[in-house]
């Protein structure tokens, strides 16, 4: 039996799961992985916080140093959010010689090649398949599962409210801001529910993931990025009527101009794999030329499921005898990114009802040389009507264009949303 | 750099995706891992075979000695299938003190612990991600990935033969037999179907997946095993008006009286994600005590998808310091199974169109405590109709001996099938 000693920084809800999930699973453990987990100090804010985690009290500390200066500990796990003081915290029991863990895709994203350098030098492990997905192990597919494989194309869900906010407008019609609140009591999400609607959270997950697809830097600078505001039931009930299932997707593909990542509300066909996954759940569809199409299905959030790719990321770092390090952080490579990519279009305006107009916004499109794959006008209300087009394979920027001269005709009242189509 | 020199044994469908994915990744493999997969010597029957794989000639031998007595040769993959040879051979190779990966699902079932415990006791390492569901890296999820959890049950569509047959039943109204013969003519079935239809290749995987998953011995004797041959175009009608989905499972769970491990054609809810699982397309969905539900989707068979795992494999073996080995293996854990488990049932009969029919069998069910959930009769022809139940959670035990009964009653013609829902 290997014995290692863990210190915890944080003991919220991600930090008290896996100190469960520890204690839990300790039989299990021990006999699959010969691995006994001591969990000695765990630093928290306020010794007095009624904590649902079985985690006893006294084990905790106020001080930082009585886990990262304690040369007993030789794994901490950070579960402390943002960037500082993680980052300092992380680099400190780095240079002391401790592998860390961690669950923090902001301390990630921002400073993933200082923190994997900084690894590497002292020669502990890294880990963090936590960061990305919660319970659903990808990144840890990509390093021990899927090596042979040149990864050529990745569609996730990776975030849960959206996932759960869309759901709920598309079965249930209900607004967006309705569906918003109710996820907001369900506690899916913040008071301030920006990182998650505004496709940002997905972009900080997104970066981590095509990176190490791709095995090549992908800051969160080069994403695109559209939320989820601005989606009304309408567009899910005339997507529906054309068969497509809306979901917020991040998007990264290796083309022959460049690697492109992107994030935004996305139709896709009802029987595409990812059109099934509902609510809070997640799930990630990679192309390898070797496997082909792979999807991985499970809850991307929650103390158990994050705590659960915690834990196995410290049996996996207790049983290595050396760490896995990745090359492009470490020699800086950075992604080859194109901002042009190639997708369908759904375009849903708001024009008069009255003739000419449809020749006039089919000419515009013409011009850039959109073909229509289809084109609804639903009913006409108050001298205005929705029309809605499915167009065929072009630029984004083409698109763009051609929207923006669009928008600028005096028989269309709106632009009220454009959508990526992928198929 | 670390170059590893790998000895390959037959060079069919998946040996040569092997081979063509190494040389074709070259560049990304040593990127990633710094690892330089050399294959130099591939045992072949006939030398002069024309193959689709870029496999030299020159490279290849018809005798085995030329791999397994080569000492430069460290890591032998053998893809000759079936049991002997390749036991022999595996057992020679690692005696010699060389790691083996496997895609060889009949050896591994039947010779496990013999293999296991040869390769602990010469420190050699013993893979064999690709015996069970090809492409989809479950059996490396399992012991990478997932270790934090305490698996409690799986259930799998782990046989692509099976999955297309049934999908086209289900979407084109097919026969089985013409299912069966398209099967056949696209490549997907053997002349002689029987492993595939008969369940056999899913208890074989299912032994491997759900030892592994928990952690004891479940021989393939101890499976249940029910094939889809009685299934008719009528089952997966009246299935799908109640809103099932028919597909051949691999089930199995951990309960307080045992171990349950039982392989069926399977009514599932259409909103169950396996449903969606179509054509010759594979899935695995796990529930372990931490991570919740996961499913793992993929190409369950096919050279390069295999060969993925296979060469995957060859780099996860190639980077380990010290190998890892089952514990139940080689200290000969049995699991405890238990032959009853319970689930809802679907039955379908043919019954002679006349009153009491339905008192009759009613009787016989509550007699055994069944109770029914939905009872159809529909239009009858000849004076016989089928009738078609569906009742709540009840043992197998009970259901069979409850179904021998109501098959010696006179008013009853046929019991057609009988098959477990699961919600």
């Amino acid at each position: 039996m290997h014995r290692v000693t863990v210190g915890f920084l944080g003991c919220g809800n991600v930090g008290g799961g896996a100190y469960d999930i520890i204690q839990r699973n300790r039989e299990e453990i021990a006999l699959r992985d010969g691995i006994e987990i001591v969990v000695k100090r765990v630093l928290v804010r306020d010794l007095n916080k009624v904590r649902r985690s079985s985690c006893p009290r006294e084990i905790m500390t106020t001080s930082a140093s009585d886990v990262l200066d304690d040369p007993e500990i030789s794994i901490v796990a950070e579960f402390l959010g943002g960037i500082e003081p993680s980052r300092t915290y992380i680099l400190k029991a780095l240079n002391a010689g401790k592998t860390v863990v961690t669950a923090n895709k902001a301390v990630l994203s921002s400073c993933w090649s200082e923190l994997e350098t900084a690894a590497a030098s002292n020669g502990v492990g890294l880990y963090y398949d936590a960061s990305v997905a919660g319970g659903i192990p990808v990144l840890k597919n990509l390093d021990y599962c899927l090596q042979a494989n040149r990864i050529d194309s990745l569609v996730g869900i990776i975030n849960g409210t959206t996932n759960f906010i869309l759901t709920k407008i598309a079965d249930e019609g209900m607004s967006y801001e309705n569906a918003l609140k109710l996820a907001q009591e369900k506690g899916l999400a913040e008071a301030d529910p920006t990182m998650d609607v505004s496709g940002m959270d997905v972009v900080y997950k997104l970066s981590i993931l095509a990176s190490l697809a791709f095995d090549c830097h992908i800051p969160i600078e080069a994403i695109y990025r559209q939320g989820i505001a601005a989606i009304t039931p309408d567009d899910i009930r005339f997507g529906a009527s054309l068969g497509l299932t809306l979901k917020l997707l991040a998007v990264a593909k290796r083309t022959q101009t460049g690697i492109e990542a992107h994030v935004h509300p996305t139709f896709i066909p009802d029987t595409h794999p990812l059109a099934g996954i509902r609510g809070a759940f997640n799930a990630v569809f990679l192309n390898g030329n070797a496997v082909g199409d792979i999807m991985l299905y499970g809850k991307g959030a929650g103390a158990l499921p994050t705590g659960s790719s915690v834990v196995s990321d410290i049996i996996t770092a207790a049983s290595a005898k050396t760490h896995r390090y990745s090359s492009f952080l470490l020699k800086d490579v950075r992604a080859k990114l194109t901002e042009e990519w190639e997708s369908c279009f759904y375009i849903r305006l708001t024009v008069c009802d009255e003739p000419g107009v449809l020749a006039s916004i089919a000419t515009i499109l013409s011009r850039y040389g959109i073909s229509v794959a289809s084109c609804v006008q639903h009913n006409a209300n108050d001298g205005t009507a929705p029309l809605v087009f499915l167009v065929h394979r072009v630029s984004n920027i083409a698109m763009r264009s051609a929207i923006d001269e669009i928008a600028r005709l005096p028989e269309v009242k709106a632009v009220n949303n454009t959508i990526p189509v992928e198929y």
